[in-house]
């Protein structure tokens, strides 16, 4: 990665470290031959550049340390023992830290705020405003965005070009909407929030019912009347679609974590801090609790109740309540493609095949 | 929900009942305290307030009967002679119905439309019309939106803000695209369409052939010559793709349902009256029967026939063609992460395990 | 499919073949009746018109011949042999050819080129360009699309109406942008790419670190600071989403092909000519070989290493690296919804009947 910062902006270590919350940093143990670097952005172990930081999570990383041209690595204190050991005068400076993953994260936001330009609010001549909307003097309004009535943008939210808000919508302060995003009428959005590009929330939930007198087979459309209610510093990735409840509303509680091409269901409640990776579908209804996980491609059938602090396995299909803390799995395990067939066509015949164990056990006692 | 409509504004019950065709409410069995109620929108059981009207499809939510609030509740026969051995002085207006859903979606469409702001038809001085195109007068184009040469688009029909309908797009009557919807040359789409933000419609299909002339491993493109139709009635959700065909063209069926975030390839038929749920991918040239429902994140691959009256479940993968009506399902079962580990290790020994199961039969014969 | 051309300005045959690589054709067996036609378009063997060209990849379609109004049909060389005993007097012209679908394929390309509008670049006066971006005079910027600062565009490439390209993105020469297509900042994409409508290229990865500081369970967002890296010749389809990398890139290969709705997490790197169907994910930082293809649906979990002239079966899951050339499947085969609810009832046992079928062996020794 080019470097973040310009070289004569980058700060000097003991500043960045000064921005990071006291008591993150155990301690630093300086580089004998650079003891008070300027560092201009991060990088792997395998590719930062003399000018940047990099971090260790993992012993068994350790090898790329011998190669690593970072001026300063985040260690972890067991990996520094071991260090200090082996190798007492460094070559790059060493951060001592328990949680190494959380002091990157925190770096990286710092110059994720520095490498960005300078922010301008104010509504782009071309966006189209309604003039009922109210929006607050510091947010953003971007090119051939639109904006319906009654709507409320909070303090230093951005709303990306060719956004669309309906009628009704509120955003709440400090929120990012990138372009391309869709609000229906009346979804509310918190404080803090990140939205993707090509988010559509709030359309219509897939509700119908059969309707004889259309014709046979016919479907009838019922009305999505509620709608959706996204918390606060909630972050929700591109192309990702919530849809509005039928009758209640949906609700995205606090802290959720949302990656791109997800899709949630009318009536869905999902609790605080739940983390749902990229492709997973949640069908209507579904109550997910709080500080679970759900790995990729996983979906989950309509009118469940997942606990709180429940881990699902990407591309397993949930297809009944969980009440319980755990992990839960069901992922058929892939193989060479004969064998695959070999085994897939005994799948078919296990009915049989248990049958016959019992027949065999039977027949011995 | 709050209320749907302003109470001033709410219809009596005996106004909103001779709104609904006639027949589909067998008795009306009215409340002693509030024998005329007036009705500013519907709720669930547990939500409604005194001012709604709510529903019951199942005994086994009879004890929200118990603690609603609603005015009215429609309920099924059967319940309601529980009910009046029960409850003989009814505390809440009982609507008797033979098919409580499907009237509670007619009233939820009545609300609808009357809540919905008054329809100004027109083109917005920000949309880019080609002269060219043939706009109804009685339909509206929103801001920003873009009309190629020789579109049509027909009577009441509504373009959302930032569409996107390229050269030769025909709509028909009474359609309405939600904000940022594609529609690629040439697409079809019949009366009273409703299809939501994000779709695409007519994109290329996926078709390559092995270019050797190019290089190793290289592939060429094949232009994809056909366009989408679709047929009347028809809704496709936020996000779904359907994309072209390559020399016929790809069609969507009078009536079909589409949720969000499908994908539809190149050549598919769909029959009339199927629903298709979130997530579902359908691969290039399969032909889908008529009144088929198939369920969330299926899978279909390419070139396969699918009958009428057949049911998908969610999830499930279908790699050979179905000529009979009935539910076909293949999930893997979830179950806790160590006990799945246990049994998907066996899955994958299941061959053998079948052979050692014939030679403990033949032994013993 | 109507004619693409008007027949009026339809080549003859022997002007067509011109067109495509010398080579390609073997000989040319022409109809009786009409040795010299004029081709207006393509088309199935079933659906062609009389102005049209045919081809047929298979024996096992040869019946169709018996049937099709196609003035020329493409055939493979064995095809040829059987009909030139059994019709020596042919119908239709006869194109042999070794590589039919090639060769449909370019003729295809032909017919493509010809129907299309005539090409004009410019500047749409309703587009948002940065004064600092580099639009080569050649390009054409559609209505309403925003380009951003240091932006370039080269030679001949097209950026659709209501893209959105951020900052620092940069678009090579003969390439197309689909309408509605948002590029993040830094994005580079190569010559001759085709992106389709709704593809989000760039989007934050999905990173975070538990920040116990905040609130119990909550995340804190590691900022994604990597770009996209996108090679030549690449097609990306519809709604299709790609993460920007968080400290390294995520990088395309040349002549990658990707299908509708597929998700690709940061730090990806995809090989030269790997082919990805609709809906695949695959999660960060998962690296693929070339010459790949993965069939719809397919997920891959994070962190693994799939080598070259690997083929995975639609909706597989991949949850190891794959490090042998070859075909690997992992489904669930489908059933009949009953018949499937007795064998999966038994997938949740097959630890337990392993040891039972080891006990009957044990007994019997």
């Amino acid at each position: 990665m080019p470097a973040l910062l310009d070289p004569a902006r980058a700060p000097f270590l003991s500043e960045l470290l000064r921005a990071v919350p006291s008591g993150l940093v155990q301690r630093v143990v300086s580089s004998s031959t650079q003891p008070e670097p300027r560092i201009a952005g991060l990088g792997s172990l395998e590719h930062a550049s003399e000018l940047e930081i990099s971090f260790i999570v993992h012993p068994k990383y350790l090898e790329h340390l011998t190669h690593t041209r970072a001026c300063a690595v985040i260690v972890l204190p067991e990996i520094e023992e071991m260090l200090a050991q082996t190798i007492p005068e460094p070559l790059f400076t060493r951060i001592v830290c328990k949680h190494p993953y959380l002091l990157y994260a925190r770096i990286s936001q710092w110059f994720d705020w520095a490498r960005r330009p300078a922010y301008e609010p104010g509504i782009h001549p071309s966006a189209i405003v309604d003039p009922t909307a109210i929006i607050s003097s510091s947010a953003l309004i971007g090119p051939h965005a639109v904006i319906g009535a009654r709507c409320v943008v909070g303090a230093m939210s951005q709303i990306g070009a060719g956004c669309f808000l309906d009628e009704d919508v509120e955003i709440g302060a400090s929120s990012v909407l990138y372009p391309r995003v869709t609000l229906y009428y009346g979804v509310k959005v918190g404080d803090r929030a990140i939205i993707h590009s090509g988010v559509v929330l709030g359309a219509d939930g897939f509700g119908f019912a059969p309707d004889p007198s259309l014709s046979k087979g016919a479907w009838g459309k019922i009305p999505q009347l509620g709608v959706v209610l996204i918390g606060h510093d909630v972050e929700i990735g591109a192309n990702t679609t919530i849809d509005r409840g039928a009758l209640d509303n949906t609700v995205i509680g606090d802290g959720v974590k949302i990656d791109n091409q997800v899709m949630i269901g009318h009536n869905c409640k999902i609790g605080d801090h739940t983390a749902i990776a990229a492709c997973v579908g949640i069908a209507g209804s579904t109550m997910v609790g709080s500080r679970c996980t759900i790995g990729g491609m996983a979906g989950i059938s309509g009118h469940l109740v997942i606990g709180d602090d429940v881990h699902i396995s990407g591309g397993t299909g949930i297809i009944a309540s969980i009440d319980q803390p755990g992990r839960y799995t069901g992922v058929f395990p892939f193989a060479e493609h004969k064998e695959w067939q070999r085994n897939a066509a005994v799948v078919m015949q296990l009915s049989g095949l248990r049958k016959r164990v019992r027949a065999l056990e039977r027949d011995e006692s």
